[in-house]
């Protein structure tokens, strides 16, 4: 990936910091509010050393971490991770995604405090979060149906090169269907591809994606909130994916049936004050329906090009080529002059007075008009009887 | 069609002021916004009698009439089309459609002199206008690339048939393509349907269309505003879609390629503060790049289905119903039961406290996600072991 690495073992951040939040990390199944709260309030090594000291942490925070208060298992964690060539990312190093983490400060999740950011990240990979959407680099989370049908995973692949191409870094879930398509679009181009699990970071999932994930861990970066041997549950995908459109400056969706989590995602990004793109389809398939639904709510853009993609994301002022439009021989033609031709009768010689009465035109307009088609090459005289098309 | 007729020779409307609408209108080639404006001023017969007696016009008015000043045909034409078994349909008569003209006093065509209201309509057929865009009789103007994909006539031809049986009218060109589809489609269902023309509403054009003009002018309406012997020209098409605009409610674009007079009838529409709505399709489709280029203008909206097309344009306060969503074993179960049903794995019995620890769910809290879950038959007690999924 391009834009530096998060490689190394926390650099610049305390080990007491680091196993803090280790093993604050495993105490609460994300999203964890109130564990969150007590950890902005204290620091995460004081919020540590209280609950493992068994401080009564009242009703709310208590039930958060009472299910697993008694695991432990930080050096575990830690050691797991290292031997993967991963490390834990946290907040207090200098490559966490601070501009992409601000999003759950965004006005519109006032009153869901389930909506916190994550305590830490474990990462596996050369690439980097830090740099994704601080203006000078920009991501999309590519998303969309785990049964896509070949046009979306088309889309996908091809619409996610582009973006690498352009520098912009695709960040998806390696599910089936859309997501794999969007991270092997991007590897295929050798761009900056992050993937976001809703499971340890050593786990193939799905198992099928084994080989998709270990060349995105190669190549791009492999990102969980959750610690090693978390297996992947239905909530945890809900939960995972506040992050993948956290870590993204818009979320684009490929396709989308009527029961999306895709859809989800996408309205979640907007809460989070992200951009929401969908891209369209048939509308006799059953994968665009609810691409089709989400492009009617507000805030969200409609994309047919990957021009319309960098027009919403990329660096302000960029802006989509419309349409090229084929060039016709009458393109640029003053009215009367196309008036004029248009009264012109297949190959027929016609006088001023006879085009004059045709087209409408004022008869001391019509000289003028003819002018114009004659210089370009519309209309030649056909002697002192008139004028003709050229034949 | 439903709503009333137009048949009859000009009923109400005095003999001399159809005379002089139809002297007029074949005076100036349409748009003639100044003699338009003199027709306002003076009335139909004042202003005719004055062009006929050799009255200065000025400069401006002179120039629109200057070409056919010497032309009347009054007798002429009222005899064309009423051979035909149409009539001349005015202002002045209570079957004109004043709600749809009253679109040409738009705010924002302020400046823009060209986009007049006809002089009149040489209609044919048993169809009505006048009550198309009262409120209690509704229009969509269906159109679209003349080229157009299977996928596109598809959508022109079914969405149109369900606007049909919906009441709704269905406006377009008769052209190859999206028009013809549309036509059919309303047709088929013994709809209600209007062909507005760029020529005379005797001659068939195209000339395959021959049959399907028949079939409107049988059980729809055939319209234009260019009298008898007027020839198909560009420009009167440019000059007829403002018609096709202002006689809907709303106008929907299905197929658009990059060079689309269908997208330009649409932005014109919304300029004269009618509804605009674009159809998606592949993005692989060179006809979809117009429709979705279009979408993505201020004040268009993405239509993905008819109730979308009856959201927008149907009756104030119907709205589309949402994709159905098909019902998963989960819904409507609380979080906590989510997170403690995901816990469970494969068939193995878990302990309270085991469940608590994968969930991460409050321990006291787990009781009633079991309780939950064993009404929904998701869970089974395994003797006092501890429970499992049914097996």
């Amino acid at each position: 990936m391009s834009a530096g690495t998060d490689a190394g073992t926390g650099t610049g951040v305390a080990e007491g910091v680091l196993r803090a939040r280790a093993y604050l990390m495993r105490l609460a199944e994300p999203p964890a509010p109130r564990l969150a709260h007590l950890v902005a309030l204290l620091g995460p090594v004081e919020a540590a050393e209280r609950i493992r000291g068994g401080a009564d942490l009242g009703r709310h925070v208590g039930g958060e971490v009472a299910g697993r208060r008694d695991v432990d298992r930080v050096d575990a964690d830690l050691d797991a991770v290292r031997a993967l060539g991963g490390r834990l990312l946290v907040p207090e190093d200098a490559a966490w995604p601070t501009a992409a983490m601000a999003a759950f400060e965004h006005p519109d999740l006032h009153g869901s405090t389930d909506w916190v950011a994550p305590l830490g990240l474990w990462v596996r990979g050369p690439g980097s979060l830090a740099t994704l959407s601080d203006g000078a680099h920009r991501s999309v989370a590519v998303v969309g149906s785990r049964a896509a049908t070949g046009y979306g995973k088309w889309v996908a692949r091809e619409w996610s090169a582009s973006l690498a191409d352009e520098g912009l870094t695709v960040v998806s879930g390696a599910a089936f269907g859309i997501d794999a398509a969007a991270h092997r679009g991007c590897l295929a181009v050798n761009g900056a591809t992050v993937a976001v699990l809703a499971c340890g970071i050593e786990r193939a999932y799905p198992a099928a994606h084994a080989r998709l994930l270990e060349t995105i861990a190669a190549q791009g970066l492999v990102v969980s909130e959750y610690p090693v041997g978390t297996v992947p549950a239905r909530h945890r995908f809900l939960v995972r994916n506040r992050l993948i459109a956290a870590l993204a400056s818009g979320t684009l969706v490929v396709e989308a049936g009527a029961r999306s989590g895709a859809a989800r995602t996408a309205l979640a990004a907007r809460d989070l004050g992200r951009l929401v793109m969908a891209v369209p389809g048939p509308v006799t398939s059953a994968l665009s329906v609810g691409s089709h639904h989400l492009a009617r709510q507000p805030g969200v853009s409609l994309v047919g090009s990957v021009d319309h993609v960098l027009e919403d994301v990329g660096p302000a002022g960029r802006l989509a080529t419309p349409p090229a439009r084929p060039r016709g021989p009458l393109d640029g033609l003053s009215m009367p002059a196309v008036r004029v031709h248009g009264a012109l009768r297949g190959f027929a010689t016609s006088t001023v007075g006879a085009l004059a009465r045709e087209s409408g035109v004022d008869p001391r307009a019509v000289p003028a008009a003819l002018d114009e088609l004659a210089a370009a090459r519309l209309v030649v005289p056909d002697g002192e009887r008139g004028w003709c098309r050229p034949g």
